[in-house]
């Protein structure tokens, strides 16, 4: 099992932090925004006396208002074919365990979602990285490079859209090529759709959505970024695959139920009203405007704009993110304050890939952000590694 | 992944439920009991507005406090020492992903909790079974049926105590004879301690005291059955050898968090006094002592006293209890009435044990278990497959 790539910069933030630094955290995907109230509320509110075991699939009730809010997002799913997770995370895990036998392989475009790695050494599956590139603004790699990394193993094509860590949305044409591709080669489509509800240029296609292709498209779910509620632990895994849902309902048996608090936050969550997102788009936006801009006003560093989620992969003008990113923390300050980000190391499967890149969550208002740019603007001016 | 041996009752108690008969629950281990009040209270009244991930260990202040409660109960444990999981579910997966290769094996005294059977799948692992026999009632096997079955691949031997399903309580020697088989033959002991509060006749030994096997000793516990929180989905795997807390954290990072809100309540709960088990444990052994003298009294009938939990296993003067209870369901009533068990096939590794018997969780009040008994006695007189 590999350690997280962002945890072996904590030490150096702690330090920071004792010596009296305020240290602006852009290094994880930690929404500063609040849980919806009416949400919490219906946790504080409930009156059952024995904390039962839910139904092993989720409960009934939220499962179909679940069920609701994909049919208003346009995907037409039964509440039967929704299996509600322990997050986002054990969804994958069931994923790759029931879709995948061991040694069999996932192609993931990357950078990725650096916990992929971890589900896949848990589940014994191979992952097969493609790289996209940032001056490609990480669009689809060609079907030819697809294609050369197809072999007997394969099984899978996982995607997360709108992207972690890259935010880049894909774009109509691009499902397309990948509904074409796993049609072509029998494969599954693992979408990763954690930040539906977070795009800003340019339309949500949902892998739901793409047609011939429904036994094979598996759906990853999570209520974390959605509502803000990243400690809930409710996801859910998505599939008109009956005979996955049949195996997927085998593992959801075994640990026996998901959390039940969290799932009544979500189940009222479901009830917010259709606007109840332009608030925070709207702040999502602004913030990603601010970034963006501020990052590509800076000598050598650029940021492609991105479509959705909320990360944005820079490079910068440095020897070596990993450095950088250490260095930012223990040997630097401006005006007391000091910013903490993710070299993008972490997020490639292929050695040496993204060490001038780094990611950034705009998780911070914008003044907080402008503060950080001031930080990440002074440090390149004097790190002592700057190319 | 097998499927659970519960499940496939569960049609027919629904068909029975439909057609008005009454189905006394004595098939799965969810308390009646009330959870208390106390911890829920501290559910209803957190007043934070945003529902973060927690530290990926759990929540210091839950771990200290987790430490205080194992204190008092005579365990020597550090905060640090604890990692808290979703459930115990996830304790034993994390044990045994990070303790084990896939192909590795461990030896589990049968009959055992099914699911573990899910999670060495899961975790590639292969389970051994090694008989314990009703008439010995559950007694652990001797040690040499134990180095019959250690290989090269042998990496541990996993036990629960008080044991689900049987309710066999380990005696001091018992627990001894283990120590020294780990340590002959360099092995872990993964115990499974969820039912540590609950025991009626005879000391509870915990793993963790054994001494000379700190490194190997894993223990598997939950909040689950001790505070009657099934839904809350949290357990914690403890362990003094620190190479294997690095390695289960890095599992702890990759699925990000446990769940916040039951964390609220498991450190709410150690906060209750010394007797609040008291109340609990009586409740217990009431209906442990009426299911038992009833199932005693019944004509080919054999219940051996369990010593702990709320489990006991019954022999029955039929052809198979795989029939048995389906037609119990199927095909029987009393006093428009019936009464739900679980075959003990599921719960042997070895093909074709159990087939006589069953296992009853005395999760019901003495009245109703009291009406469930009745069916039962009634049953067996008029079952077709009598032997």
């Amino acid at each position: 099992m590999p350690a997280s790539p962002i945890r072996k910069l904590v030490p150096y933030a702690e330090a920071a932090k004792k010596r009296g630094v305020k240290v602006y955290h852009l290094n994880i995907g930690q929404p500063d925004i609040e849980t919806p109230k009416m949400a919490l509320d219906a946790v504080r509110n409930f009156d059952f006396k024995v904390l039962e075991y839910s139904h092993s699939a989720g409960n009934e009730s939220y499962r179909k208002k679940l069920s609701a809010y994909y049919k208003r997002a346009g995907m037409d799913i039964d509440y039967q074919q929704i299996i509600v997770t322990t997050g986002g995370s054990e969804a994958i895990l069931f994923a790759f365990m029931s879709c995948l036998d061991a040694g069999d392989e996932v192609i993931i475009p990357e950078p990725f979602y650096a916990n992929y790695n971890g589900f896949a050494v848990s589940a014994g599956v191979v992952v097969k990285p493609l790289t996209s590139y940032i001056d490609k603004g990480f669009s689809l790699p060609p079907v030819a490079e697809f294609e050369k990394l197809i072999g007997p193993r394969t099984r899978g094509i996982m995607i997360c859209n709108p992207n972690n860590p890259t935010g880049y949305l894909y774009s109509r044409e691009e499902m397309e090529t990948l509904r074409q591709l796993i049609l072509k080669h029998d494969l599954y489509l693992f979408a990763d759709e954690a930040y539906r509800d977070f795009c800003y240029t340019g339309e949500h296609i949902a892998s739901l959505n793409l047609k011939g292709v429904e036994d094979r498209v598996v759906m990853i779910d999570t209520i974390s970024k959605r509502y803000s509620a990243c400690g809930g632990r409710i996801g859910a895994l998505v599939t008109r695959n009956q005979d996955l849902l049949d195996t997927v309902l085998k593992f959801a048996q075994a640990r026996l139920s998901p959390p039940s608090f969290a799932q009544i936050l979500g189940e009222a969550a479901t009830d917010l009203p259709a606007d109840y997102f332009d608030a925070t788009k709207a702040e999502y936006l602004k913030r990603r405007d601010v970034l963006v801009s501020r990052l590509n006003a800076i000598p050598g560093v650029f940021c492609p704009n991105p479509g959705g989620a909320f990360y944005a992969m820079a490079s910068l003008p440095v020897d070596d993110t990993d450095k950088f990113c250490q260095w930012i923390l223990e040997s630097f300050s401006y005006d007391n304050q000091t910013v903490m980000l993710a070299p993008a190391g972490g997020f490639y499967g292929t050695p040496g890939l993204g060490q001038k890149e780094i990611r950034l969550a705009y998780v911070l208002n914008t003044d907080a952000l402008h503060k950080a740019m001031d930080c990440l603007e002074k440090a390149l001016e004097k790190y002592p590694g700057k190319i």
